[in-house]
């Protein structure tokens, strides 16, 4: 760690610790001061999203400090690096160009980018219109990067109206995939397979299994009925598909980053080209501001100086998103995978050890549904746990309006709650009803949860993400993390190696031993 | 906290700590003496569940300090006023009789849950029978416990074959409301209220919309075709609901408990009685087993063992539950509200502050899919996560043999990887291929998961849960946490009271102000 980023995180672990009465006390500016918004479109079409982070601890001072430490940690050379496609993947020796996707990036990539989009929107247009037959199913089969997606904004944004019926199977348990069968009409289902090596066990077992069931039922040609999304469009066509309908994508498009890509092909068959388009309109506001913003004034910045005061200065482990939406009940298994997979790691891009606690454990769930829930521990428990509220203004249901008007109450009340604290018996004694208070939230508030406003959500997360990286020094665009245990499984399956008795006698008790 | 307490505590804490690795290579027994059997039935229908706790840093000096820690905190005493139905929960005055629901209880208790559920039995074969005309759809309308309990053995116990197509539904968002209406035939649904109240505002304005809901779509006697699940049998009948179609159930029953009650209905319904009675049994199984064994033998208590050491000796602030099960993917959830809110709080049972941490934050996925998510931070982030992996020996698929053996070994893989560690790079020295290894993990190995291997599984993680609090002397069936944000909400919405600077500021944009 360099002397300037000692210096400024000494700085910021040194100051003076207030609560949120304090803060509100002393500042009536710190609603506005806190308070931001990111938009897009003009006039009628203008929306855009409030990121309001005035219930953290973050002070006037706390983000100078902050600001000291994203200098002293290059932020704006590797923002820099990001944007200009340089191979900031260190340790696998490649760029992060998820945003190229969008528009923001070197000019090659931007083309290669459009140029593949453009090639999934005839696909796409070839198969509304007919080509390869009947469609009214789709099984899309992926795992991780090539799951979360896809299921995420397919929920988020076809309720009401799908072209096709989606189904995501991910697991190798057969479970998931005999659920998909029950619901499809063979004659009429066609298949995704997403992988970006196309080589991922669960993805190739599923998909064998899919091609068998379709031929079990009837259809002769199964692999018609394949589009490959991949990032080795080799192997999908040694695979069987054939190359018409492979969808690749480039190989510097992360699997967790890859919904903007041709992973995203099942959200813009089932919604519509015109909405993928949009989800990355959204995310490209995003961009421009993260590029464009600096120090406190970039809204993505600003969450992760919160996120780094709550993990290194208060200890926290966790943070804790809710989305008061049932739209986006999937958000934080989506936002699970891009934090901890990204920022769950140990040493830094230099292969030193880190200087503190990294990425915190991300869960959370869907309000008010988590209220009557896990609630009781953030209100009463003793691990102080950030949280953010998501919701949006306008509602997603047609229903009597009393529906959102209380689901929006019950969001706000919960940030105040948590704050205010209070005691909850008859003379105010009792201490089982104390609640303590000074509890922080955050809340993004959208205008209206459209698909532009879901990319919107994303990119920001990615970029707070990005940022959190940066401020800890880390690469987070590897994940060496998961290897050692598809070796290890490997090696069960092989018979190759020898085990802890533990292991040894569950494979035994298993019948694999 | 008395002396004992202290001095066992002090005992544990002080207490050397060894790698996983010395404690297997130091006892060649160790896996015999942490793996234990919660056994049920005889010949050819015994089954049962494997519990291996080796792999997590118990040890036998350990195991003896723990011990003393629970007679300290009375466990033995407290385990007799639960099954005896005494009033242990203190803070409301009264009994936690879930147990009593599986045969385990005060005999007036058990006869009174033994007729309530008889009565259960005769409605549901009328309505199988036809006393309701066709049905063939039921929107079961509950949040928190009425809700999670029969969302998980619905989704666990009826992939094959449901009697009826269930759609739970909780949230006030009119979203989730309007997809189970999309999915029903209004001529042929019916609708369980779940509320133990009958006063839940998100429960009783979902009714409310469901009953509009049938009335607009021809049904003439839509409170004809409402069963309601309560312990308020007269609200019920008062909003509407005849008093033969009102199940009602005991007081004692604490929500997050009630599945064994008349909130099981719609499971009952959907799976046929005898599967409902199967899961009774498999809980009492337990229940036999926790009530008639002591110290370390005690698989619910030792399991808490583990987990009490990991929150206050090593300082996690989570822990994390994989189910490699496709049928278990709603079980993390459900044991997120069972833990965190009957311990997540901070005061004993006396009103005194609590002198530690207290439950973790409960997290998870299903496997395999989590590999591809979070694992990352698992194997190789800086926060220590103590992980329970649950599978089945039989696999619930009957597709190729491929996906449950992958299954299986890639679970046993990981519990191993994370003990072992290791360096995935050619010359053993990249850092950012390093795995530090000494991470903990715990097995629960179904024989196979069948509706009583349902019902054991939740039982024991009751008791476990009940053990964990004696441990930390505090009352696991209280939930006030929950109050201050429910009288916020309804103060915001009666304009009551005056908020915080950032909270009238949101109530203003969203027009709510």
């Amino acid at each position: 760690m360099s002397d300037s980023r000692t210096a400024a995180w000494d700085r910021v672990k040194a100051m003076p610790q207030a609560t949120l009465a304090q803060l509100f006390a002393e500042d009536e500016g710190r609603v506005d001061a806190l308070s931001g918004r990111i938009g897009w479109g003009e006039g009628e079409d203008a929306a855009g999203i409030r990121f309001d982070w005035s219930k953290t601890h973050l002070t006037d001072n706390l983000l100078s400090a902050f600001e000291e430490l994203a200098e002293a940690s290059d932020f704006p050379a590797k923002r820099a690096a990001l944007f200009a496609g340089d191979a900031i993947n260190v340790t696998e020796g490649r760029a992060a160009e998820h945003t190229a996707q969008r528009g923001s990036g070197s000019e090659t990539s931007v083309e290669e980018a459009q140029a593949l989009l453009a090639r999934m929107q005839m696909l796409i247009e070839a198969i509304r219109e007919g080509a390869l037959g009947e469609i009214n199913h789709l099984i899309h089969i992926g795992i991780g990067g090539s799951a979360l997606g896809p299921a995420l904004a397919i929920d988020a944004l076809t309720r009401d109206l799908a072209y096709v019926d989606c189904h995501v199977v991910s697991n190798i348990d057969g479970v998931a995939l005999e659920t998909a069968f029950a619901a499809c009409d063979p004659a009429t289902t066609m298949i995704a397979v997403a992988s970006k090596t196309f080589t991922t066990i669960e993805t190739m077992t599923n998909a064998d299994s899919a091609l068998t069931w379709l031929r079990e039922n009837g259809v002769t040609d199964p692999h018609g009925r394949v589009v490959a999304l991949t990032a080795n469009p080799e192997g999908a066509v040694e695979w069987g598909v054939d190359e018409t309908r492979v969808l690749p994508f480039m190989e510097s498009v992360g699997g967790r980053y890859s919904l903007w890509s041709s992973i995203g092909f099942p959200v813009a068959l089932a919604a519509g080209w015109d909405e993928f388009a949009a989800m990355l309109e959204g995310a490209a506001a995003v961009d421009e501001h993260f590029r464009e913003s600096d120090g406190r004034d970039n809204l993505c910045l600003r969450a992760a100086f919160a996120d780094q005061y709550y993990i290194r200065v208060r200890g926290c482990q966790t943070r804790a998103v809710f989305a008061y939406d049932e739209r986006l009940a999937l958000f934080p298994d989506y936002l699970q995978q891009l934090e901890m997979e990204s920022n769950g790691k140990r040493v830094t891009s230099e292969g030193e050890p880190v200087d503190g606690p990294t990425a915190p454990i991300t869960w959370g769930g869907v309000g008010t549904d988590a209220q009557h829930a896990v609630f009781q521990l953030l209100h009463q428990g003793t691990h102080l746990v950030p949280v953010d509220f998501l919701a949006s203004i306008a509602p997603g249901d047609a229903l009597n309006p009393a529906h959102h008007r209380i689901l929006l109450t019950n969001c706000f009340a919960q940030g105040a709650a948590l704050m205010a604290g209070g005691n909850m018996s008859a003379d105010g004694k009792d201490p089982a009803r104390e609640f303590p208070g000074d509890r922080p939230s955050a809340i993004i508030l959208c205008d209206d949860l459209d698909a532009a406003t879901l990319g919107a959500l994303i990119a920001f997360h990615e970029h707070r993400t990005f940022a959190n990286a940066v401020l800890m020094g880390i690469n987070p665009f590897d994940q060496f993390g998961v290897e050692l245990g598809k070796k290890m499984a490997k090696d069960i399956d092989g018979g190759a190696a020898e085990f802890d008795a533990s292991t040894k006698a569950l494979l035994e008790a298993s019948g694999l031993g």
